[in-house]
């Protein structure tokens, strides 16, 4: 190493907004991705790995809320020769990625090219609790067709995922709707190209589940007078002007086919509008043929997503069962993956158009359902864990261990310092050890080993009384050869 | 999406040194790392994800041949309220995110600390002919003991791990030294404290291989004429102080012991020196009771790692079998793995020693050893194409990949334009399909479908005689209802 000129000490800490993960946290995600990843590549979904790293112009602009040069992303300049290059960035997400290597490799791609990938993506966005800036995504996107069997084929896929990784039947709904009937909406009302006003009614219609059909009819209008007590500004449309909006809002029915008059009417004579109201229609219809009815799938003129590079249909996955939040309310678990047509990301490298639709997990909101489904334990079992009584006979345990990984066993030997028996337990503890073995001088000159159970010596310690401790021993001394056998039984009936 | 000026087209290319992965690149690095972790697991060692982005303060400087602040790794100052903030860096390898951790966490952690890690990893570097700028590494690591007991497992880890994944015994070599050895030679010479001669002295001692001991000898003295005809300098050491480095250099013996005898006489009254060939005497005796013998694990005095912060033993793994190079010539594939015991690391944050040890994998490295061993294929099967004849049957279509996919078989329906058959059959082609599904009007008429052997089809049209190709049909009608059962019956027999 070389010499360095005496430094404080570095801190020993993340940077701001990042976390690490441990143990089951790992291994648990690295599972739920994999059994993702099997019912991608079932439904013909090729895996796809690009790298972290992009560049600026590559990744484009699509966050949400985020206005200022490489606000929202981690970015540097490359020092190249001349001091300067390119501005380089982490991906932010999956979708922009994708869009740059198809125009990239389209001539050796097969087309359509469905694909799926996973891995982190990373926001420069203020954490906040529970909220990172590394986190995981997991997509599934098809390049290179219009058609509406690929929506209904991503919402489809997306339903035996959830399903697949353990989120019940009933537990979930994909809801879908289309931005084309949102635009045909706004071109009924005379807005198409009024971009303000455009805006406003977008930012009324997020508001409905709050204010209700009366508060958006306000909003829209002349304005509102806040629970706060605060006046919030109208859009300033007259009634008549704000009915399609209303008309939208209020569309969902029962029966899927007066859902669909519902929006009809919203959109009126907009070409856009009817068009998106058909796509809706095939892939509803393409879905019930299938058998994945509104139980599962269905369409809702509610859903807005935040990405700006969507086109046509919209979807997102809610779970809908109950959790309580930080303050002991009651309430839906909510979102854990969205997705949609985004027909022009492709186009901005080639200038030709390619349709393409897709659907990304955030993996650890599906993660976090899970624990609290109870379907992951997050805390994994650890290794038996072969104590060191004698410093002189490490080969002797090792041997031991060696043994016990040969039929199948995780298992370790003590590293520590072995001198004080008691952090041998202790280590055994922090472990979450099932099983510890002892071979000291005597054991080992009477050819046997003690081998005690730490599962069923920690619940007597916790519940038992003297008698019952005494009937039920916790440790056991048997012959060195039936080590194996041994804990193998033991395991067993500690995994019973 | 927010109205932009016209801009130019962004270019679809990764960033300089970096590239994309697809398919069976991506799953085959996938099941290799399962695989590798499910080895570690077995050790007993524990899961840990760190983010790719730490402060610069707490990566350090250990990149090998870097001096200027920054050079080698990623960095960018974060912006935070008052414009400047931390410098981040993407982390340049798993170890010293692992000191981090470790420093941490270290109360909430047992002692030793097994810890195993994957993933990417990225250099600042000039890339070149498969040298990238994002790669993939493999680590595990024992922190908190100094025992030789822990250097010697992960040497035998390594072993399994590499027998594991597909390496045959015989077709590698673990070589273990000590960095200690080289230290107490170089203080045998009265050289410790002369930094500069001592840097001189291990150059020359990497260039044994190239210029032989004669050659060492002339470096280490006055200079030496090169094959080129140019002069080099020499490091200026009398014959009798270059003695040790000479004894070192030809200490591997046939015989353990006398290598270690060797070593010894190398590093004379050097207490460092003796030390450190105590300690390859312990990993030595360990490892052969374990039954791991010079035949996979041998202590090799010529290895020299490149990591400024080994303070210890340090272990490379190479592969010894031989391949051709770009230039025809047959040479060894080389080093798989490496790493060592870096006593210092997290000494760096806490300011109390905490001895480490552990070994990292190169995994594309690895995976390239196994497609040259034919292990892996680099090709994968592609799913079942079910092809559209009319495009208004998409749901009959759609339910037929649904009855495949039940089945467990990896199934599609065409999504491009439907119009030009061939174009379906050229992608099924792409896709690798093994199987083509076609149910026209006829067909669903009679209740049958049509099933192409794909496989079949291409070797015949490869390979047949008429004749052959008339026995052999490569097409099946079968009724509709016994479409997975043929299709499964065809699969089985291509994999056969």
């Amino acid at each position: 190493m070389a010499k360095t000129k005496k430094q404080p000490r570095p801190k020993a800490e993340t940077p701001k907004g990042f976390r690490d993960y441990f143990g089951a946290e790992v291994s648990e995600r690295a599972e739920m991705l994999q059994k993702i990843a099997a019912v991608y590549h079932r439904y013909g979904f090729d895996a796809l790995e690009s790298s972290a790293v992009e560049t600026v112009e590559a990744l484009g602009k699509f966050l949400p809320d985020v206005d200022r040069p490489n606000e929202g992303v981690f970015a540097w300049q490359e020092a190249d020769e001349d001091g300067k290059g390119d501005w380089l960035a982490l991906r932010y997400d999956l979708t922009a990625p994708l869009a740059r290597v198809y125009a990239q490799h389209r001539n050796d791609l097969p087309t359509p090219y469905r694909r799926f990938a996973m891995g982190p993506v990373w926001r420069n966005e203020k954490p906040g609790p529970g909220r990172y800036r590394q986190f995981y995504q997991c997509d599934a996107d098809t390049v290179g067709t219009a058609s509406m069997a690929a929506d209904s084929e991503i919402c489809a896929m997306l339903a035996d995922t959830l399903e697949e990784v353990g989120i019940p039947r009933g537990d979930y709904l994909i809801r879908v709707n289309n931005r084309k009937v949102l635009n045909g909406v706004l071109e009924s009302m005379g807005l198409a190209d009024d971009e303000e006003r455009s805006a406003a009614v977008m930012r009324t219609i997020d508001k409905f589940d709050k204010v209700g059909e009366a508060g958006v009819r306000e909003l829209l209008g002349k304005g509102r007078l806040d629970a706060s007590g605060a006046y919030i500004d109208g859009v300033g449309l007259t009634d008549d002007q704000a009915d399609p909006v209303l008309t939208f809002l209020t569309s969902k029915a029962d029966d899927m086919a007066e859902t669909f008059a519902n929006l009809r009417k919203a959109v009126g004579d907009s070409t856009m509008g009817q068009e998106g109201v058909a796509e809706l229609e095939q892939i509803a219809d393409l879905l019930a043929a299938q058998g994945y009815g509104p139980d599962r799938i269905v369409i809702d003129p509610s859903v807005v997503r935040g990405l700006g590079y969507y086109t046509g249909p919209v979807f997102e996955a809610e779970l809908t069962f109950e959790i309580f939040d930080e303050k002991g309310r009651k309430r839906q678990f909510g979102s854990v993956a969205g997705g949609g047509r985004y027909d022009d990301l492709v186009k901005r490298f080639t200038g030709q158009a390619v349709p393409a639709t897709g659907i990304s997990i955030g993996v650890d909101r599906l993660l976090a359902a899970l624990r609290e489904k109870g379907r992951i334990g997050g805390t994994a079992t650890g290794p038996v864990v072969v104590t060191v009584m004698d410093r002189d006979r490490m080969a002797d345990y090792q041997a031991m261990v060696g043994e016990l990984r040969q039929a199948g066993i995780r298992a370790e030997v003590y590293l520590g310092n072995p001198k004080n028996f008691g952090n041998q337990l202790k280590y055994a503890d922090k472990r979450n050890s099932p099983v510890a073995i002892i071979e000291g001088g005597d054991e080992k000159e009477k050819g046997i080993v003690q081998i005690k159970d730490l599962v069923l010596g920690a619940k007597i310690a916790e519940n038992a009384t003297l008698e019952e401790w005494k009937e039920r021993p916790s440790q056991f001394e048997v012959p060195r050869g039936d080590m194996v056998a041994k804990v193998r039984e033991i395991l067993d009936g500690q995994g019973g």
